[in-house]
């Protein structure tokens, strides 16, 4: 631990920066635009992965590994494909000593990839579904970025999907989508609202992107997955075809989904404080740190046989660690816990050695408690599970509260001018519309959410009658 | 599955790649030397992952992500190294659309790119050991590649670590061969013989080399792991320093040490036979598939019926699957997943169902079994466990039956002329003999084997007076 991090109302964004290099999440490295993500988090990312991984599986998709080169011929198939990645690439022209016949694009993104070896492998109705998932690591050249939220190369999850109709891909497509909402709130303790992306957001080479958007401190949206329904814009394109149960042939109907070590940047940026990291239970690498108290050697004795007993309570039930670090003192240990964003700190001292006790401090808040030691192996992941549904209620109030349904243009002029925030509001459905607001305010459509009713009237943006929902404005990273 | 693979006796390389191919391990990529891990392959290697990575953890490293990109320039940085890897390098030259300033090499190995951050991280030995292990995928542009043994992308973890002294980092790269010797062993069932590479087979920047070496079905050696004392030839390289306990700075001592998908050939090489794959149980992603047997719709009900109190027995202690696809018959379903290489077969029909008793084949041969329904729970995850013992017990065996301990140098060049085998043998120490060896016979050192007594004498392949140990030498992928 060094020096407290910046305050939020100071300036966010160096919080945020703060806060990622304190709990040594992550550093800046010597290549433009990549990070090292230190082993705290890692740690995350691996708990994100096993929790998903399971979650993908259960829905019938299996891992394989698809190369990280793609010849340059095949981005260009897809023509909107290639006009979206193209810009971004980086491109190897020289290896083993020698200049390629042809450069080699690292993967920004796998469809073209994978979608020549499905052409090869889907002879018939039989074959399909084909779902399949890829953990891998993708690069897409940046001009501006930040850790963890837009870096050069990145970590992330890739689903990729064939089907024999239209309908089934559909399917596919929202799953996968409520895989990622679900996800979302119930591990990563983040609302999200989640819904359908206007054509200028969408995917380059999808029919339909859908997305999930969480808000952050600072009232800006981040998308944090994304699923695409993807037709049969590649499947021409690569000739992906299957003969049906009546001997014809047919194109598949794809789609593709994912998410990206972004979310750990969305971890810290919903639930950290001016303390640092705060980080939900269910995906923290240390939940539970125990400090013992003790300033002579009698009461180190004392401290120490006493906390044989708490950890035979804590075994196997919630990740712990014992800071036993003697060139510190209990306050240092505190602050430093608190900045690495473990939820619960127990601090066991001679008097509650006495006392048959612990005292629990919650990351989230609160005045502290006592515990009695009996009571702890029940009691602790009770606290850890209430700590969890703490998170995800004060983000939920917090985005509610700055979430406005807005009828007026000057009003919506006038939050994006000023705070930001959420912005039901009404639209023309024009994307030059979009295009001038996003111009002007930097402002855009995060989703057409689901669910929503048709509600006719004025946009709120240009004046234009609309016919359709009301879709979600905002700011965004 | 489709037609049987070619038999080892006519073609053992074909036999290798037919076996990839149609247990549907991998494929061909599209991008030359880069292969494609279908989900069979991809599982076996999660399954490795899995069970190595709580090794690495239980001896006390730490995940991490370090960037794919290296700057050319600190290839540069350590003499050896930049001439072993340089003329294996992927080079990005252009990216976002422009030409780099300084091209990024793609990994071929992260020592460079970590070290870089190693002299900004450590400042004390309070610091030390830093012991960090990162899974992930670098590029060596090789000429030649074959399936999972050799490809230009492959999928591996690197251990990389910093110490205080040069006794402790020896330490280090001997417990970490262990680890890689002792789940080889348990988990693969792959016997290996572990000792010191000579000078002339060491990692590129490495003081000294140390190896795991399988025997292969053709009585080849296929090297499966590898771990480098470093010394401080990259901490004085890249200026890694720490102020020890007396205020004076020194450099530190490092490791590296690494498996890849590799590790994936050497299970089909070692335990796969003329059907097919054979799996160890320990790493197999299906270890037992039940195939139903009936002709009738009266069968067919009471096999199913039987069938729930099969799985009832097997849920939760062994991984399996049930095979009720009506369009293959049974003699097809036993050759499909022989083919696959799952352990054990259980078969149910309708004679069966009478006598309340299940039929059993084992892919590791034998005649087949009976077991009552009641002695399942308990009986497959035993059996299973005989299997994994007899994989083993083959597999050393074989390699004992062609090891051969060699004095003249008649023998020993009849050896390596005809069916070759694991050669013990003298060696005089000189890099010019090993170097004439590898021209002439096409065969290395594989390694100075541990606790081997020195054994003066002749050398068997120049005669010259050898002082050392016996070495083991072989023709090796």
């Amino acid at each position: 631990m060094s020096l407290a991090v910046t305050p939020r109302s100071e300036d966010y964004s160096r919080w945020y920066t703060d806060v990622v290099l304190k709990a040594e999440l992550a550093d800046y490295s010597p290549v433009k635009g990549c990070m090292v993500i230190r082993p705290n988090g890692y740690a995350i990312w691996e708990n994100i992965q096993r929790i998903l991984d399971r979650m993908i599986k259960d829905t019938g998709h299996k891992n394989a590994y698809f190369p990280l080169f793609i010849p340059e011929s095949f981005l260009h198939k897809e023509a909107e494909h290639v006009e979206g990645f193209a810009p971004e690439c980086a491109v190897v022209t020289h290896a083993g000593g020698k200049k390629l016949e042809e450069p080699l694009v690292v993967r920004p993104t796998s469809e073209t990839i994978m979608h020549a070896m499905f052409a090869k492998w889907i002879m018939s109705y039989r074959d399909l579904p084909l779902l399949l998932n890829q953990w891998a690591n993708v690069v897409r050249w940046e001009m501006r970025t930040r850790l963890f939220l837009r870096t050069t190369e990145f970590l992330w999850q890739e689903g990729h999907t064939c089907h024999a109709s239209e309908e089934e891909a559909q399917e596919e497509t929202l799953r996968m989508l409520e895989v990622y909402r679900a996800f979302a709130q119930e591990t990563l303790a983040i609302p999200v609202i989640h819904g359908l992306k206007t054509d200028s957001e969408k995917f380059a080479g999808a029919v339909r992107t859908y997305a999930i958007e969480g808000m952050m401190q600072d009232r800006k949206a981040l998308q944090a997955g994304t699923s695409h329904n993807l037709g049969q814009n590649f499947a021409k394109a690569f000739e992906i075809q299957y003969q049906d149960r009546d001997g014809k042939m047919q194109h598949v109907w794809q789609t593709s989904w994912g998410v990206s070590t972004r979310l750990v940047g969305a971890v810290v940026m919903v639930h950290g404080d001016d303390k640092g990291l705060v980080l939900p239970p269910r995906i923290a690498p240390t939940q539970v740190v125990v400090v013992p108290i003790y300033s002579s050697e009698a009461d180190h004795a004392r401290v120490s046989e006493f906390a044989v007993g708490v950890e035979a309570a804590l075994r196997g039930r919630v990740l712990y660690e014992i800071d036993w670090r003697d060139q510190y003192k209990p306050g240092w240990k505190y602050a430093d816990w608190e900045q690495k964003g473990v939820p619960l700190r127990i601090e066991i001292g001679p008097r509650d050695v006495e006392k048959g006790h612990v005292m629990l401090a919650r990351r989230d808040g609160g005045a502290k408690q006592t515990m009695p030691v009996a009571a702890l192996a029940e009691g602790v992941p009770a606290l850890l599970e209430e700590i969890q549904a703490s998170l995800l209620k004060r983000a939920l109030d917090f985005r509610e509260a700055n979430t406005f349904e807005v009828d007026d243009h000057e009003r919506f002029e006038e939050i994006f001018a000023g705070d930001g925030g959420f912005v039901r509001a009404r639209w023309c459905g024009g994307a030059e519309c979009e295009a001038s607001v996003k111009e002007r305010l930097k402002t855009t459509i995060r989703v057409i959410p689901f669910g929503a009713p048709d509600d006719p009237g004025p946009c709120a943006a240009c004046g234009t009658k609309g016919t359709g929902p009301r879709v979600i404005w905002a700011k965004a990273y």
